[in-house]
């Protein structure tokens, strides 16, 4: 084959996935340590598993698919075995918790971050490799994990600056379970009977946003025509029963204690309702005596989603600011935690059931929200960039950011084609660079350096007439020897101008 | 299938792969944190790819091969598309740098940390996913940017606890060939002739620690015959051209000037070995002008490990410390990281050569190293554990931890079955926790808890009769108001003892 022939390979990130730059990175190792910092004083310890996993120990797949890739990415080893990337961090902690089931703590409070796999269509906003962030409590039955969850997600909002912007809902499946029974769509003798009737109930609560009290009852009872003329078919309650729901999802009080006597006044008939109802009681006292208030915890249950997943207490964690979507509507940031207490994590593995409860973050929207907000901590400025007048000169350039980096100053010299120092000053620009150092042969013969102020420098060209700006030269030529104590100086004053 | 027929999974982490618990977690952290830290002063920005990339653009695989899986974990997308983890973050650069090249700065400073996978037969140490820490500069011809890696890979290991344990050595791909051609294994004009010369040659030279000088010049010549009779054929080279090889191997001087003016000797006749010798000089010249003496940054021949695939100075971290090995020999911990400068990095993408010089870090092996030494800087103590005497009184233990976390004291409630108090001590020498805080319905009738200093207790146990601990009691009953200046106490106290 000619050389000309040869077809070069395509430099793309795979279709779903995506890059993380300078900035982005560093951001969310930010967010991220302030989280750990809290699970840290929690008690929680981390758990780093390997990204990937059998797929007989993920567990979504049936063992007689040729090629089980449904959701996930997988392929076959050498010796058969079929491997799979993991496509969540509760997956991996249940393979721990039973492989290590004796040498681990009982109760284990574990937390993870890493990346997960989807091998789902990508779409706007939706990769196919992201970011989980996600503590839990294994092998503990009491509430008090479950509220020791919700306070630790608290302070970890608190922690990456979402103080005052979120309220975490707390709800319970097993009030559901009560509810669903009082209305007639449960017989605790046979559980998978009205299985239907409860998925659309489910649902119907789902929609009451968006549908409103009339909407919801009308899919509680026959059915519902939408404006389009379709027609969604009910669960079939009769009017007293489809009560029993709407006052479970309008039962949520002023205060804690006002919610679960209401709750209770529904379902007091339900067994499996009045413990859920008691699991309430006990996490609102807990909390309330830890002093968070219903301004950050509330027991709520009109929070559905999840319900059917879990079996005890769930939680969501909604930011409560507003943004505006692609359209430019208001409309509140919403989710960007959820969890809950679930059972037969460890069981398929051991046969023993194992309680847990737990909680993951949406680490790329609580970003996004940090973003939004200007709360994200990190720090992202760019580096002092010291220019090259005179190539024979670069040991002393390299003494000028070794003083520059020994002071704590991130700095560093140009080191692409000294030439054209135009190309210089626009790498500094592309850099982000606060501050050019420049030094040629006059300034090196007087013992001086010239400093140019490129972030006033840049205001300056933007507000050419400015007075403020008069008395501030962009650019200063100082004494060699005060290098490290004029350029931070010139920071400082730059931290102070920032809005 | 009746429920006694299914069969449960196995619990096992697959073969190759290994989990990461507490405080190897932390520590690597750590360590990784304050690599970052010099990264980022230094102006290096991190990046963050994605563990996928198209096997195209990994590039190792024939395009006509069913199943690409040699050596990387590969597989088929939907469309056909063969997609593969990451067996290495250069490979992932490389593509970033092509796909983006009109974005990014030039030159390009990055730095990035994370796993990589091999499909490789797992051995004892050898795991198939493993972290690197890598730090590269894109678009910088001048070695001045690789003095900068050198001087950046010493402060790096001088952040993480390793000063004076260890040496970087520098040496030059260039001179190795000028030492070639002098030898007369090398035609500039028809790079390929004598490649299997050069194999021996650089083979010979890279055994000189086992072989010594005779063993060596036996297989610049005709060949060697081991100890066991086996016979492996030389490089053919007449005695003259071996004292060529044999000269550069043992250049290495007092300083760096000593050691290129004797490679100047060597090689003055071959223009490329002549243009690589300046090269080092230069970099022996910058840093000595930073201050980088030869105990950290030497010029030294000797290295050949890398030399075939890199195209310029190349580079090698070893650390000078002794630890034993399996066999309780003493031997030199030896190398932790290498790099070098090397082109081509972009070209197979767009066809444009783009100079390239990087340092990658064995992450695993130096945390290793840091824990051999005592210098892991992670804090991995257990948290101080509240027990639990009375169920309905969970309200005040939690109390009691939040207090003692927001005075910034790790802290816990034992969340298990409360009943038996034996096993709520177990579980917090589990924890390795310092202490244990106990409050049963007496002390807090009297307004008073008790404290268990565990780490004592447990040196009391070992040494009984030791007269020291008479005076020190490892159980105190001190004020509830008293907690949290208690417990700091304690924790202190057993700071200082601590070796």
């Amino acid at each position: 084959m000619s050389e000309a022939k040869i077809r070069r390979p395509r430099a793309e990130t795979p279709k779903g996935f995506r890059d993380y730059f300078g900035a982005e990175v560093t951001e969310r190792r930010a967010m991220l340590d302030a989280i750990t910092q809290v699970y840290h004083r929690y008690g929680f310890d981390p758990l780093e598993t390997s990204a990937v996993e059998t797929v007989e120990s993920l567990g979504k797949f049936l063992p007689d698919v040729d090629r089980p890739n449904d959701g996930v990415f997988a392929w076959q080893d050498e010796d058969a075995d079929w491997l799979a990337l993991r496509y969540d961090l509760t997956a991996p902690l249940a393979r721990v918790a039973a492989q290590f089931r004796n040498d681990l703590p009982s109760p284990y409070r574990r937390y993870a971050m890493g990346p997960v796999w989807r091998n789902e269509k990508p779409g706007p906003g939706r990769f196919r490799q992201f970011y989980q962030c996600d503590a839990d409590t294994v092998g503990a039955p009491s509430v008090a994990a479950d509220a020791e969850i919700c306070m630790m997600l608290a302070d970890a909002l608190d922690a990456v600056g979402m103080q005052g912007n979120y309220i975490i809902k707390v709800n319970n499946r097993k009030v559901l379970n009560g509810v669903m029974e009082v209305a007639g769509v449960l017989d605790p003798t046979d559980p998978e009977r009205f299985s239907a009737e409860r998925g659309i109930v489910l649902r119907a609560i789902d929609k009451m946003d968006r549908l409103g009290d009339d909407g919801v009852r009308a899919l509680l009872g026959e059915g519902r025509k939408d404006d389009s003329g379709d027609f969604t078919k009910g669960a079939g309650l009769s009017a007293e029963q489809a009560e029993v729901v709407m006052g479970f999802t309008s039962a949520k009080g002023d205060t804690g204690a006002e919610t679960v006597k209401r709750l209770r006044a529904l379902i007091a008939s339900s067994t499996i309702g009045a413990e859920g109802v008691q699991e309430l009681e006990t996490i609102a006292e807990l909390l309330a005596a830890q002093g968070y208030g219903l301004d950050r915890i509330v027991i709520d249950p009109g929070v559905v989603r999840g319900l059917g997943y879990y079996t005890g207490p769930v939680f969501e964690a909604e930011l409560t600011f507003e943004i505006l979507d692609e359209k430019g509507r208001k409309r509140q940031f919403g989710s960007v935690a959820g969890g809950g207490r679930y059972d037969d994590l460890v069981k398929r593995f051991t046969g023993q059931s194992v309680p847990a409860t737990g909680i993951s973050i949406g680490v790329d929207r609580l970003l996004a929200a940090l973003r939004a907000k200007g709360r994200s901590s990190a720090d992202t400025a760019g580096p002092v960039v010291v220019t090259v007048m005179d190539r024979d000169r670069m040991a002393d350039y390299m003494g000028m950011v070794a003083e520059l980096r020994n002071a704590g100053i991130r700095a560093e010299v140009y080191l692409g084609n000294p030439k054209n120092f135009g190309n210089q000053l626009k790498y500094a620009d592309k850099r982000n660079s606060p501050v050019a150092v420049i030094q040629g042969g006059n300034e090196a013969e007087q013992g001086t350096v010239i400093l140019k102020d490129l972030i006033l420098g840049a205001q300056i060209a933007q507000n050419a007439t400015l007075e403020e700006w008069k008395d501030r030269p962009a650019q200063v030529e100082i004494p060699r020897a005060d290098l490290v104590a004029r350029v931070r100086r010139m920071l400082d004053s730059q931290t102070q101008d920032r809005p």
